[in-house]
């Protein structure tokens, strides 16, 4: 049994914030209706790589959806639409904000038909507020929250993410509060409207940033890889590529300097002795561990940390991450029959549920896969369903 | 009324990942008992800025929680968490693995007691696997993920996203698979074991990533600000900071060219002609809008933009973000009264519920703030309570 498997979601989500939301419920078990636009669909399936055709962006991320096409600028597909909505538990959207207005499928209309209803909007700055009307994209919500001001090298400039992190953040944020308010409906039998932004579900995260912030006055800088308040703590240069040192307290610094560069006078050297004195010499500790650092491999000095029981790990590059045998170990690469693409490889699932786990159960649909099947199960004919048809509503 | 005034959650965790987990339930209305290890507590509240001697990271993690300190390394520590956890919904730890073993507090045990539990461990690699025995901070799950790998300057190192991004991930993975199992457990009854891992949490959100790498065996790099296949999409300098230019699409870059830098010749320019030409020749583009950017602030480019049609937006720095004007209007920061700390601020709520809306209804407690309080509720009388502190359990 899937945990979700009462939960009824029409999707008129695209791109990523809106369809990664439905996708993670949709592993848990809900019924995901993804209703995509006249002619041509989500976006996403314009962008490559492809396999026969099919966009791997949109696969990826459109897993465990039924996936029909409606024409929501005709009367007719609204109608077919909300028809959908009288039963659905959840209805998602990331329009800007005041498209569902003119659509005819905003809060206020679809409520008459079905008060208990979740609707979730998701937006770049929320529906109020002086920047609501803004389109916002992850790269600009990643620049509103202060994020990028403090991803990047000391010196150099600010630096994206380099995932689409803010959409992300919404996802994980709508997913959570559709859950909550789901409860409440189970509970009541009550809907409500969710106004979750690509900037706030950011934001909301820079935890440690706002205490500085907030209890100190202090802006937070852009470090590299380095640790705010510890040394050594970042990244370091290798034979063959990076990796992480972790020695955070005076025990692992000590371990670090007998057990794995052997060089117990460093814990004597004055540039070096407590871990203040250590951060206010980090450039010139740096140089010194990397002098040694870059005659052997990661794997080795992972090794060598990891004997001497000092926190530490490389820094891998993607196609080293999805080839290590841990992530393996745990799922994180699974494979899905694809009707178009074949066999498809895709990023498992992140927790493991003893009871309820999630599994991917469904490819991606093409364009319009289950269009029929869902007029259908609306009780539309064969022939209502070839005037649609005709009539370029689906 | 709150989504989750029903839930109720015995909460072992500290720092990061358990913490800011429990915070958003206790946001939603979940009761959240923490308890602290004796005799010091959460290891955050070790951790700066300092307002009346109450550590600010703490107290912005742990509002919404009552506060208990128990010493689990004394049988009678144990048998008080044995319990809470007979009439508890949910409990997390984030406990190497092993260790909930070691102190007879693992799921095996605590099932026993109450077999509708949700016993959620969150951990930096999982609970099976080649590393799961290893420790591991948010920076190594940033190497271990691919994440560092792809963030930085194109021609720099690797660089750690500025928030502690793969702890945020464990947070949120366990925020909703809690969620989803608490509704199983309002449908059947039954409890359920959830393993969580730092590392999958963050790879799990790799998706546009994971379809070049699988789709094309493309290896993402870093790209500075830069987006992987569109430009001008990147941050520029300006008189006083940088501005993100979003101009993705052929129109967009028209406008750019004409309304927002006023060099209609660049449209002609055989360099930029396609969306791959300028891609081709980003260098020279960046440098020849940055020549015309920095003659003027961030806030008049951002003007111009908008005017002319073109996405963009500031790069904040976190002082600013934390003070700009649709921030604050979305309530991004509120306060709340401590009663040692007074008066202090922290972040708001992200998502915006209108039937059930999160809040920030409780301070964060001070160590053992209610340790009789909950030790009353479980019927210990005021002697045995004094006994216990002399014992030091409590």
């Amino acid at each position: 049994m899937k945990a979700l498997h009462k939960m009824k979601i029409v999707d008129v989500t695209q791109v990523m914030a809106g369809p990664y939301c439905t996708m993670v419920l949709g592993d848990l078990g809900a019924e995901v209706i993804k209703v995509e636009k006249y002619p041509k669909g989500d976006d996403t399936r314009d962008m490559g790589p492809y396999v026969n055709g099919e966009s791997y962006c949109y696969m990826m991320i459109n897993r465990n959806k039924k996936g029909i096409r409606l024409n929501l600028k005709k009367e007719q597909g609204k109608e077919i639409l909300l028809k959908l909505v009288e039963t659905a538990d959840v209805f998602v959207e990331n329009f800007r904000p005041g498209v569902t207005k003119k659509l005819g499928i905003d809060y206020d209309t679809l409520r008459k038909i079905n008060p208990g209803l979740i609707y979730c909007s998701i937006s770049g700055y929320g529906q109020t507020g002086p920047y609501s009307h803004k389109g916002g994209f992850d790269i600009m919500a990643q620049g509103m929250s202060g994020i990028m001001s403090m991803t990047g090298e000391k010196d150099g400039g600010p630096c994206k993410v380099g995932i689409a992190i803010h959409d992300i953040a919404a996802s994980m944020t709508a997913v959570y509060n559709i859950l909550a308010a789901y409860i409440h409906k189970l509970e009541t039998g009550q809907g409500q409207y969710i106004d979750v932004s690509l900037v706030e579900s950011g934001l909301a995260w820079t935890i440690w940033e706002a205490a500085a912030y907030f209890g100190a006055g202090e802006v937070p800088q852009r470090t590299g890889t380095r640790h705010r308040v510890s040394a050594p703590y970042q990244g370091i240069k290798t034979k063959d590529g990076y990796v992480l040192v972790g020695a955070a307290n005076q025990r692992t610094w000590e371990n670090f300097c007998k057990l794995v560069v052997n060089k117990p006078e460093w814990i004597e050297d004055p540039r070096f002795v407590t871990n203040q004195d250590r951060q206010k010499h980090v450039d010139e500790l740096e140089k010194l561990i990397e002098e040694i650092f870059v005659n052997e491999t990661t794997e080795y000095w992972v090794t060598k940390m990891e004997q001497a029981g000092v926190p530490g790990g490389p820094i891998l590059t993607y196609d080293q991450t999805l080839n290590n045998e841990h992530i393996l170990s745990r799922n994180m690469v699974e494979e899905v029959e694809h009707p178009v693409a074949g066999t498809i490889k895709m990023l498992g699932i992140p927790a493991k549920l003893s009871g309820t786990p999630g599994t991917i159960h469904r490819p991606a649909p093409t364009l319009g896969q289950h269009t029929e099947e869902v007029l259908k199960e609306l009780n539309f004919s064969g022939e209502e369903i070839a005037r649609l048809k005709k009539d370029e509503v689906i």
